[in-house]
């Protein structure tokens, strides 16, 4: 079995446990395996189990002395696969379909991860088991809840942990095939909010005169936006870290566009920004938000129930750019419900980090940068942060060393969807291109 | 066994058939089971099974020539029983605790139906099996879901309609004990709205520039009322039939306060109206609605689940008053959501039917408002309309008599709501009030 196909199996192995780090399952039995697959690669092997989501560090130690160390970043949880009637393949099952492999988690994130350890495996097999850096993984299971009690790993192995470039969890191609690289990303608070009316449902001939909580909860949520889809609540925008001329000149040289997003996503209603270039692209990367991921209340099976709701509950998020703390940011948005005639509506914090963005012009980026260049004979596309959400504000804050995003994603990996999938072609380029950035530490 | 517990062995046996006319579940065995029951009693059986919800006649005649006809009126379908876990026994099977008994149906409406079996066969056992009147009784089973085809089952039956007084399917004693009669009901229209704004759901990174389905739907129905409670659609009042002077003086006659409301229902929430008095009540009982039964995005389970929905809907309703159109009242919402910026919500209709108020000066009305105050030695509290719905309209269109609703409930039957319970007292003194009805008959 060739080294590729050896850890293609472990993918398969990893796939089929449903690790979601939200419902707290299958966390241990997937750490053990990957505990296992680093030990099988030579590395001292770290596993600490302290917390829900066992933590893992795999180091291997260069013979060169004074080795520059290379920290590779990635998570074994993932999103829940709901809705499960819209997938094509059980999520559950590593499904290989027209030279693409389907399943919860193989982009996100642990088909990043065997890649890693597969393009680490082939070089070790390649030259006499000796690399020219040390190599440090660091792997959690809470990545998708907000990397709860990352930091707290963090502190305690703070003597392992020095680096000079860490590789992050995920990155990939866009929609023009462009590989791209990121810099940072949003922090992040999730929090409940619900409203309760009465002791139980009513019948609904009261809503003449009784307030239900579907209308309370609705009327609430909709004051957090205005017309123009810019968010009400006050203070909110006031942290914000605006981005330096560097990270403006490289968002403003991206390629995304208004119809390619509209296009790519089947859009169907109007964009909260109808704007189109350099402002599109500044809000999204350089913009908090607020999203609500969901929302329930009284009777939604079949046919009509005449029922007056007595309690309504939402999960809502807000993507945080540097600058803006979780906790300041839930605390104007309690504010913000009491202003607005709204002190019956309960607002319950769930999780919580800050964002991060690199200096994009430290030269192991550069390196990261070069490499990904000579290897696809193409100028990668640099973004200084994700628009999504990780724990880099931490990682760095523990390590102190710039982070460099890239991965074996392309514009339709459907990421926290159903029928997320990764490309085979993507996926063996990504463990070259890691390799590649090994021998460019070779004296 | 005596007569009362021969019936409440029927009761026994339909409250464990789960008749939900939503979801169209054991309705030709409720139906059949009732149509025996009426045959037992002597009566002459018309069971039509044409549409999804078996329609039964049952006539018993009057010796007597040129008898007045009583019609009674009853349904055996019931709301669907969920939440199940708020139950504190089976809503599918009759559970007597201290007085009371529990189970979805228990008072709407398969409870009313075998007290006035009871009261019927108690009469003819007590009377040489000769009644004073004819009795008819009409037993549909689509009347949770807008009594679906009960206008063609009564336009088909026509020649076996007529009467002179309509006894209706409910009715009880209120949070003061005190008995109520009430002479109508509000019309209703329920819709489904939904929002739909990309092919699926998305990853929420992109919240920044992309509005969600939730949001859109949120913010549509957040329109729909102003903050004071006014349903803010465009000509939603204007078809409103006013209160006559006989219903304004009997409605403001009635004990109901803001206090009682409150603490009834553990309403935690201001009202719609925090006014007290004659506006409260006029408001409940002359006054359309507009309510939000269920509304459902994106994800709800447990945990955190960063994701923007694509897809968002909540089911509708709104209460008219005599004088308002299902169609029309439809039409003028959506047209609000199109004027308001909203045409990509779908509205889509699932039920409807008119409102209708008694004349409660009709002698027939007068007749069983006097033998109700004789037997419970006690005005019973006179309503000119329920504030809730049901097919008067059909039926008064079909009969042309007037109708009056009185029953075996009580303040805390909680109608379509878990615990669904009657009082044993209450119970077999409406049987005895029938029985009474029937008496005042004699010459």
């Amino acid at each position: 079995m060739s080294i590729r196909t050896q850890y293609l199996t472990l993918l398969h192995d990893l796939v089929a446990l449903p690790s979601v780090s939200a419902k707290h399952e299958s966390l241990p039995e997937t750490a053990k395996l990957i505990a296992d697959a680093l030990r099988g690669l030579g590395a001292e092997v770290l596993y600490d189990d302290t917390y829900f989501a066992p933590f893992i560090i795999g180091k291997l130690t260069s013979n060169v002395p004074q080795a520059p160390t290379v920290i590779i970043y990635n998570h074994y949880d993932v999103q829940p696969a709901e809705p499960l009637d819209l997938w094509d393949s059980d999520p559950w099952q590593l499904t290989e379909k027209d030279g693409k492999l389907y399943g919860r988690g193989v982009d996100d994130d642990k088909g990043n991860l065997t890649a890693r350890l597969t393009a680490v495996a082939e070089y070790l097999s390649e030259h006499n088991n000796q690399l020219p850096i040390n190599i440090t993984f660091i792997i959690e299971g809470s990545e998708e809840t907000s990397s709860q009690h990352l930091d707290d790993y963090l502190a305690k192995y703070q003597q392992h942990l020095s680096g000079d470039l860490v590789i992050w969890e995920s990155g990939g191609k866009n929609a023009n095939e462009e590989v791209e690289i990121f810099g940072g990303n949003k922090g992040i608070v999730t929090f409940d909010v619900s409203a309760t009316t009465a002791g139980h449902d009513l019948h609904s001939s009261l809503a003449a005169v009784v307030d239900s909580a579907a209308w309370r909860l609705t009327q609430a949520l909709a004051t957090l936006y205005d017309e123009n889809g810019h968010i009400t609540v006050a203070g909110f925008y006031d942290d914000v870290t605006p981005p330096n001329s560097r990270e403006i000149q490289l968002v403003s040289a991206l390629p995304l566009t208004h119809d390619a997003l509209v296009a790519q996503h089947e859009i169907t209603a109007p964009l909260i920004t109808d704007k189109t270039g350099d402002d599109l692209k500044s809000i999204l990367y350089f913009s908090p938000t607020l999203n609500i991921e969901g929302i329930e209340s009284g009777y939604v099976g079949e046919g009509v129930k005449t029922v007056l709701p007595a309690k309504a509950s939402a999960k809502l998020e807000a993507r945080l750019v540097p600058g803006m703390d979780p906790e300041k940011t839930l605390l104007q948005i309690k504010q913000h419900f009491q202003n607005r005639g709204f002190s019956d509506i309960l607002v319950t914090k769930t999780l919580g980090q800050p964002g991060y963005r690199s200096d994009m012009s430290d030269p192991q980026i550069l390196r990261v940068i070069d490499v990904t260049a000579h290897y696809y004979k193409a100028q990668p596309v640099v973004i200084p942060t994700s628009p999504g959400t990780g724990p880099m504000y931490y990682i760095h804050e523990a390590l102190g060393a710039p982070i460099a995003s890239l991965g074996i994603g392309y514009a339709n990996t459907n990421d926290h969807a159903p029928n997320e999938n990764i490309r085979l072609d993507d996926y063996n380029q990504h463990i070259d291109v890691i390799k590649a950035l090994i021998r460019s530490y070779e004296k």
